[in-house]
């Protein structure tokens, strides 16, 4: 693995970076905030050194093994960056403004920010606009770039026809970028005006639309969506959620008038299923253990499923009260998560798919011993090799989750909290239970608690291998 | 399938199960019991009913297929037979009966009676006695059955050159049954008359030896080990739940004077890794969080761990009483169970070892993409098809933990009673956490629950996949 050719990447990244930092000090000059001096000066560092990074180290066709290495390091080097503005501004600490961005760029939602209304908006709306950035990088990571690197099975979307193919990574990331970038830029400007519609102000409209598309997670208020107690804006938010956590494939396929492609696709239905389980098993038990009625239950239960399933995070009411059949389900959604091709997190629905349809040939190969089931996914039979990938990412995620768990349990946090947490940062969904409600922020963790949230963010979102590849001595022989 | 040579079976183990319990009559009669008629009665009907089966079905060598049938069939029915002296003496009613018997026979532990002190010592005596008829079937089931039927991955065990290979089911059994039962004998005698050195009453001894080598968990004690608070009782009983959850191939080969053979065991070897990593675990969390002595942390981790971990569920304190990384710690081990050629439950250190090197596996691939590693277990590889089942086992197994947890919330227990009561006897430990601690039982929840439980004690014990192949219509087919 070379380095130079990763840092010419990470300088071409860190220049967007500082280049979109313009619009918080746009926002911030509208509002007359004194904090816009801020920005000017974290474009300046980020986009000199950036700038700086670019010119020093050429650029060169990038191996796909290298892959690993570009992603790993722009993923923990660029929140350093991003961090900037919370650190300069005097708001946050450095472990805290680091946990704030990474959380923001892993489009996981989860805050240290005890009071985010009294924060300046630029800043704000800073940390809402690091959802943005992060969902698009992850779109473009899980159609293009995870795929080519085999990672846990997605080279299933290689052989697709409607998917990108690819022999290097460097030109089809420009093409097929394009055509998500349109899609995703559409879906966020669709929504900036609904909720606008809906009574939102501008300023709040882009920022929840920013985290809800790209299923990150972060408000504008304290109380997260619940402030607006509006089943409309709701409503808008929840089709959002749905379709950042659905596949882009699906939506450039339905753009392009296949419709019917969303119900021809096996992982998109059994995403839907999921859902209406889900929300079947929270409204009766919210019915009939929390004795509300039937329709605010029904409310309550499909929003939340939908935002946690979606890794969004959004609360539409403190979830933490609720019955614990409740909080199982969604503990369960926090670890399944939502469909591969979009910007949600977790294991994903496809991985579940394949697995269960792993488990179910074993049960059918007890009774013929002899005969050979192949699996199918969309009418294609999937290789063994994917299978293998598929089964091995899971136990990596499960093993990961569990030690995690009982690191958080030995920094003396109580057991819900402690597996919560640390499904929801895996996850990349944000609030968990307890000490990690949704009505409450990680700021009352201890620094080192913080710091492996930081790590379950990154592993999560980088799908357990690309960084974990790091640490085999191999990796690193040329 | 077909259900004649199957009852022909059940007959026979009817009448084997009928003529032990001459010995619960026999201690019944020694302490001058009234409740001793009842065995005569139930040995009258068990034995007669067997004897009918047996005279009206005729033998019939089966084949594989039908093992599934067999081993679920028995295991369902016996336990009718195992619960009529609950019955008939008036202690319990059905379903408590029921479960008691099969909580006996699966080796499981978990108990309904609240005051085991006041029943007539006949009664205990044939509640433990059921743990060790069971052990000896698990035993067979493991070393014989299981492989031959390929259940997740259990053929593993067909190629070794120690272990028992098989045609047909019939004629191994016997053969490879002789030498298993001898070291059952063995270790359950050796027990017993160290049990008696250190204090114990004959009997108390041999129902608690019964129970720990079946890695069972009924006592003769409400607060169970605990009320001995003897260090060296404590120590025998480790040691022989020790043995219980290790491979009785390796114990075989060990009496053959090949001692070597312990450690030349991946299996083994990754049982007594795990045990240190936990004891260690719990014992730095019970110093710090409980502020105990370290000596007496030690002695209540090394326990209460090994006790867990080998699925036999005594307790020597109140580990319901313990700081939460503690619980996590003993949550993981009713997951992962003992070793696989033993009397232990859950899904077993082989599997656990298969699944790492699975996940190993792709981390390596993702860096030599073009390369095939095999994966190899004590120097032998392991075919592609036997990961295949493993990965399945494991699949289907969390699947089972995951819906059978939410049915306990559905039913209106609470977060960790739920969990841990499926976790628990899934594997065959018996105690949990929160309702179902080691110093409560089971008589607590619900009729319904208490039937779930049954499902997953027996669904466990027979490693899932042999009780679903039977619900699949395939298997009834001609």
């Amino acid at each position: 693995m070379r380095v130079k050719p990763v840092l010419h990447i990470l300088g071409q990244l860190l220049q967007i970076v500082g280049l979109s930092m313009i619009l918080p000090l746009l926002w911030g000059i509208y509002y007359r905030e004194a904090e816009s001096w801020v920005f000017v000066l974290c474009i300046l560092i980020t986009f000199l050194f950036g700038s700086f990074l670019k010119l020093v180290f050429e650029e060169e066709d990038i191996r796909l093994i290298e892959g690993f290495g570009v992603v790993s390091f722009c993923w923990l080097i660029i929140p350093l960056f991003g961090s900037l503005p919370f650190i300069i501004s005097g708001n946050l600490n450095f472990i805290d403004a680091y946990f704030e961005t990474i959380s923001g760029f892993t489009t996981t939602g989860a805050s240290v920010i005890n009071n985010v209304e009294i924060l300046p908006k630029c800043i704000l709306f800073w940390r809402s606009f690091t959802h943005w950035l992060g969902g698009i990088g992850i779109v473009v990571l899980a159609l293009i770039i995870l795929p080519a690197l085999s990672i846990g099975g997605r080279q299933i979307f290689l052989s697709e026809p409607s998917g990108p193919k690819l022999d290097k990574l460097k030109p089809q990331v420009r093409e097929v970028g394009k055509i998500i970038y349109s899609i995703y830029i559409f879906f966020t400007l669709a929504q900036i005006v609904l909720l606008v519609l809906a009574g939102m102000s501008l300023f709040d409209a882009s920022c929840h639309s920013f985290a809800a598309l790209a299923t990150g997670g972060f408000s504008t208020k304290n109380v997260s969506i619940s402030y607006y107690n509006s089943p409309l804006i709701e409503t808008i938010i929840l089709i959002f959620m749905f379709l950042g956590a659905t596949s882009f494939s699906l939506h450039y396929l339905a753009l392009k008038g296949k419709i019917k492609s969303y119900i021809k696709d096996s992982e998109f239905l059994l995403y839907v299923f999921i859902l209406g389980i889900a929300t079947t098993i929270v409204t009766l038990d919210l019915r009939y253990q929390l004795h509300e009625n039937l329709l605010l239950s029904f409310r309550h239960a499909i929003f939340n499923v939908i935002s946690i399933s979606s890794t969004t995070g959004y609360a539409s009411t403190d979830f933490n009260l609720w019955p614990d059949l409740s909080k199982l389900v969604l503990l369960l959604l926090m670890l399944i998560g939502g469909c591969a091709g979009g910007t949600a997190g977790a294991i994903k629905v496809i991985r579940i798919l394949l697995l269960v349809k792993i488990g179910l040939r074993e049960l059918y190969r007890m009774i013929h011993p002899n005969a050979f089931f192949s699996i199918k996914f969309n009418g294609k039979i999937i290789s063994e090799e994917i299978l293998h990938a598929v089964s091995g990412f899971y136990i990596f995620y499960m093993i990961t989750f569990g030690v995690c768990s009982l690191i958080m349990l030995g920094l003396g946090n109580d057991f819900l909290t402690s597996i919560s947490s640390v499904a929801t940062t895996m996850g990349g969904v944000g609030p968990g239970f307890n000490l990690v409600g949704p009505m409450t922020t990680y700021s009352y963790l201890p620094g080192m608690a913080k710091i492996l949230m930081c790590f379950c963010m990154l592993t999560g979102r980088l799908e357990v291998f690309t960084l974990f590849v790091l640490f085999i001595p191999d990796y690193w022989k040329e």
